[in-house]
């Protein structure tokens, strides 16, 4: 076979038994999203290239589209290409559709997304990524960063890989902490740089770099990073406030808001799902302009933010002439989904949706045996008749065991019919179908 | 605004209320095909040119990626593209991934495909395909026929866009009765051709043409267009069958397969999902080779097929050296989703995916709102807190109506939960949560 006759690399697929997986994680996502009213949405997966290179930089990782591949036509030059990610496609929706939404206008996407990078472990050139966002129209209600915290709380929380934390943070706050250190214009774009390595190049150097960057004190230096280098619990965000004292407006501003998100998300933390104010986080420099996310999952640091947003000042100043502010927040779902195969966070031992196979004492079992599958598919089991009732039942039986199916059903000869329990390895006869269906909801 | 902030031509995305009404569709697919235990798998949107360009003809629709679009990269020949449907991708997997499957193996898939065509009403260049195929090593029953027929019914059926037919035919049936009338080589492929054409050239200019194309007397060719040119409801397929007497062996053997696949489907038939023998079908002349499949909208034939699939000798010949016989059926999602906007099959009132609006009597009941809130997901109603408390709470009450959502929940401030039935105009009181849940479901 031609190695042409393999995928892409880069663009990964899932054997079925990861692909049941991956969709339970879409499922939580897309019914917790919906849950808080988030409407789902699609944009087409080609955008014109102008519209996606409005963020400069990235322009060199487009997939540009050509009709006719590979027929001559390599000189004609694309105008439109892949999206490289979900946000941008989204603000030239809302500029195009304005005045058919309601605003605050509330969205997910659950999506793929192409670049092309030279793909490494965990990173890839077709991937998805699912993201949430509310716009308002002029103003945004603070309410609602506090809720895109509890809404990822809560899907991570669906998902059941293990504890992890959301770290939160303002840069109005962080901001105007730096200001009171010196920082101002450029100086401060510097510190933030420097400030977004602490977790690379560690404490000392940190503070080595912020001296020289800000023109401080080693004294100066090692308090401010000592002020902002923690992670405080949302039980604790008042008194760390309280502790900062200040006639910074910007501190003031990004000092309140904070406070206000805390008190709306502090219900919103559980054991599993740690929410910390983590003053140190900076983001996407150009964009947000307010709160901040990330997110981590414990013990598996090393993999970076798994979900990451924030607030930003205007979603499609480029496609509108309307200010636009929005909140959004976006978890990288193929990132995560390799973590969790990579640190085995999930089982992956069922190959087949079907929950019960109808095993066949001959193929003159078989019309009967769809009249069965039909009653247990109404009662929301996916249900398969056995492919070949000559063969034996024993074989049957290892047939589904070995596929993960849950249950095997057999039609008595005499009437009634058992039921096994393939995990349990436990089996039980029953007079009527519909104790067998109550005896595999229990 | 550039022209180019626009999506491009041929690249649909809905309005909320659209895709709202799509993803319903989508949701009763998935339902339906996992029902049966079809595992949806995906696979990526882009392949090697090479894996594409199988099917010689259809190469000059694939469109071919380019990294880094538009920056002097034109000259940058594409070896990969975007898929243009879901088999060849499906069997490019199943070659590769032989070894990891289990047959028969059954999977969905519900995925965009790109085709570099010139858009047209209901035609776009990127489009929904919803396709089932079930897979055999060397053999594959013949119920499997008859299975993917009753999985189209059961979706079309909750789909819920009023009544359908699906059409049955067999590939050595209609040749066995051809041939009975000289057709042979060069001459059965013409005729199919011809008899393809006959909705849209009508019956006498049919007769014609096989009378040139196959030599045939007037008489013999009408009798031949007569015994094809009819619907044969799925309890009367015996009897047209048996009235077909035959020593040819293709006719025979695509007789004794009609029956089998006829006996299996029958209890499947419903008022609104009728199932008819249509012996005039051909479809795909390379690659069907048992039963084919076409379904319409009772009323709306003109839009031709919205489903069609059949039986083929081997999935994936190009790729492995296995023999993997199949059988499948694919919804033409976008294509039917089309339709039902332009036929308006569908309400398209829902701007939202929220079921329940909680009022605010003022921005100081949003924390004991947000818990309300939480209780009403848990029972799985889609809650939103209205974004503004300062909002008077007949604005309040106009904003949820105009969205589309059900029901509006207050919390009074003298203690219980007044509740609004939006549609019906109703509302009442209650002393507990639980009591406002048993209201919403009833």
């Amino acid at each position: 076979m031609s190695d042409k006759l393999h995928a892409p690399s880069g663009f990964p697929e899932n054997l079925p038994a990861e692909q049941i997986a991956e969709d339970r994680i879409k499922d939580v996502m897309r019914k917790v999203y919906s849950r808080y009213g988030y409407t789902p949405l699609e944009t087409p997966a080609v955008e014109y290239i102008d519209t996606l290179s409005g963020a400069g930089e990235i322009k060199k990782e487009v997939y540009g589209i050509n009709r006719a591949a590979g027929e001559g036509t390599e000189n004609q030059e694309s105008d439109r290409g892949l999206r490289f990610d979900l946000t941008v496609p989204f603000a030239r929706y809302v500029g195009e559709h304005f005045n058919d939404l309601r605003f605050p206008f509330k969205r997910s996407a659950i999506g793929k997304v192409w670049r092309g990078e030279r793909p490494q472990k965990g990173r890839f050139r077709e991937f998805y990524q699912a993201d949430i966002d509310v716009i308002g129209q002029d103003t945004l209600p603070l309410h609602y960063d506090a809720e895109v915290v509890s809404v990822v709380r809560e899907v991570l929380e669906g998902i059941d890989i293990g504890a992890f934390t959301i770290h939160i943070n303002h840069r109005k706050f962080l901001q105007g902490l730096l200001q009171g250190f010196g920082a101002e214009g450029d100086k401060l774009t510097d510190a933030l740089r420097v400030i977004d390595k602490i977790d690379k190049v560690g404490f000392k150097q940190t503070q080595t770099d912020l001296q020289v960057q800000l023109g401080l004190s080693e004294e100066a230096a090692h308090s401010l990073l000592t002020l902002i280098d923690k992670k405080i619990p949302i039980s604790d965000i008042e008194s760390y406030l309280s502790g900062i004292e200040t006639t910074n407006p910007l501190l003031e501003e990004g000092k309140a808001e904070l406070r206000t998100i805390a008190a709306l998300v502090k219900d919103s933390a559980t054991e599993k799902g740690k929410i910390v104010l983590n003053p140190k986080i900076a983001r996407g420099l150009d964009y947000y302009t307010g709160s901040v996310y990330e997110t981590t999952l414990d013990g598996l640091e090393k993999y970076g933010s798994i979900c990451s947003g924030g607030r930003y000042a205007d979603l499609a100043s480029r496609f509108i002439n309307k200010s636009l502010p929005g909140v959004g927040i976006s978890i990288g779902l193929s990132r995560l989904f390799s973590i969790i195969k990579q640190e085995k966070l999930m089982p992956f031992n069922k190959q087949t949706v079907t929950d019960v196979m109808i095993g066949l004492f001959g193929e003159e079992q078989r019309a009967v045996a769809n009249g069965v599958a039909r009653v247990l598919r109404e009662a929301n089991f996916n249900t398969e008749v056995h492919p070949d009732g000559n063969k034996k039942i024993g074989k049957q039986l290892e047939d589904a065991s070995k596929r993960g199916i849950g249950h095997m059903v057999m039609i008595e000869s005499e009437g009634g019919y058992t039921v096994k329990n393939l995990e349990k390895r436990q089996q039980e006869t029953f007079d009527s179908i519909d104790k067998v269906i109550h005896f595999m909801n229990h």
